[in-house]
């Protein structure tokens, strides 16, 4: 899915965005405040947020595949933030990026069919039809089952789009379920996860040799790469968990087996925030960041 | 949590809106059409969308301990649905129903915060305080483990609200992943869900020797309620699939071994549709199905 901006930008990394309003760059709260006519707390916060993605995703898309979008970070802005979501993707879109929608959803027939209207399609109605948010691709949870994804799957390849199955996450507590080992195959349950993205992800394997069914794998966990590779061949792993969160580049050169687009490196904070570190002005110091995640994931994926 | 609404309605049954566009009842389609100035047809939807909960919630209130919100079908709706959420949500508890949004979220550390102040909350931001949905109560997803559930806990718990967590759910594929056997244990991976339950449910096990953590535990597995009974004494379990999936009220007994307010019986299509089955006026077949519903249920409870 994501094979053809990476090769256009020679770059894997994805910009997270996860919009804190009381943490935005200063110029988007200025450029936010300048002509506002909303009393409405949310309006005005919903736009200071996209004041802030869009200066964030100008700094940095020459040197990123793509976005990923912190989907709570909107909805927590009620209605305002749902139009801000779909105003950054758009955003992101017509600079040239890969969208991700990263909203962890998984649920049931219809409710699934849902949530891929919601994200990739449109909806039907008596009044006309509703467009969703326009992503490229999204993150869902496969607790539920294969038939839980597969109306997702259905939904983000009628787009050309694509999904990111949860298969082993970043967190310490990852290990609760993810790491608990199965009696028939003394593999882990995220190996088991592993086979099920390989499972639904075989039609949509193109001639890239990738699939449009990739995997989120936390670059916390490099010790797991090279097993969940093996048993994902042909899935776009969404790398998680460099910076702040204790991963490393370096760590993750297993991703790239299948080729460049093999991983896609998110990083928010790392990015976003790099100001906070190095000083002077904030586009200038993601845009620095940006660049230099990219040329060490462009070496090591070589 | 709901042990109050339970007593005070004598009623575990659960109002599930699923809202369709294409599927409303036709009064809510002419409410909608009246007055109606706006021309997006997500404003309209989103319109004909709170007339139609509106109409299900005054004619079965009064025999529904609460409702189950099925977010997929709001968010498709654009910024409009994400508003018309929060007006169902408000028309819900006017009418004292408790009200349980069927977000299933799951995420880490500060983005499930976010979702915490999108459902329960409120999000601070320099232009003042944005409220989330006010929910009493969501479905979460554990597969992200303890350390993921635990900011939703604590949003949940200063509301006085709380959670229900995916722990075997109704549809076939649940055995993908759920029903997996574990090698440490032979228990299967919905049994150490149910411990995680029970674990972060401790703190919150109030009087009525139920806790503000709860399970979802699919009507159509009802050879699983006595073990998972057993793993979770104090949850109150929310049952959804009675009816158009198959599930029966009859077998459902073991879920209330803690007292009546021990399950709560979400029941949507089976409810809202009912007209279709019976024919007549949709209010009174849903006033009707829902008042058969908790008959049954009572009698089981007691």
């Amino acid at each position: 899915m994501a094979a053809g901006v990476v090769a256009v930008r020679s770059s894997q990394v994805v910009l997270g965005l996860d919009p804190d309003p009381a943490r935005l760059w200063p110029r988007a709260l200025a450029l936010a405040h300048d002509g506002a006519s909303e009393s409405d707390p949310a309006a005005k916060a919903a736009r200071a947020v996209v004041a802030h993605c869009r200066l964030a995703i100008e700094a940095t898309a020459e040197v990123c595949a793509g976005v990923k979008l912190q989907v709570a970070c909107f909805e927590r802005l009620g209605a305002p933030g749902w139009a801000a979501l779909r105003d950054v993707t758009e955003i992101a879109r017509e600079r040239g990026l890969f969208v991700i929608a990263d909203a962890k959803r998984g649920d049931i027939d219809i409710s699934a069919a849902a949530y891929g209207q919601a994200f990739f399609g449109e909806t039907e109605t008596p009044f006309g039809p509703i467009p969703g948010i326009g992503a490229d691709a999204m993150t869902v949870n496969p607790l539920l089952g294969a038939d839980s994804l597969a109306p997702l799957v259905s939904a983000a390849r009628r787009r050309g789009g694509g999904l990111f199955v949860l298969v082993r996450t970043t967190n310490p507590g990852a290990a609760d379920v993810q790491e608990l080992r199965l009696a028939a195959s003394q593999a882990s349950v995220s190996d088991r996860l592993a086979e099920i993205v390989t499972e639904i992800g075989a039609p949509g394997v193109g001639p890239s040799g990738l699939s449009d069914v990739g995997a989120v794998v936390g670059a916390t966990a490099p010790h797991r790469l090279d097993a969940l590779r093996e048993r994902m061949p042909h899935a776009i792993f969404l790398l998680p968990g460099v910076g702040a969160q204790g991963g490393n580049v370096r760590d993750l050169k297993a991703a790239f087996a299948p080729g460049p687009a093999g991983g896609l490196i998110a990083v928010s904070r790392g990015i976003i925030g790099a100001y906070e570190r190095t000083g002077g002005e904030p586009a200038r110091a993601a845009a620095e960041e940006a660049g230099r995640l990219r040329e060490m994931a462009w070496t090591l994926a070589a």
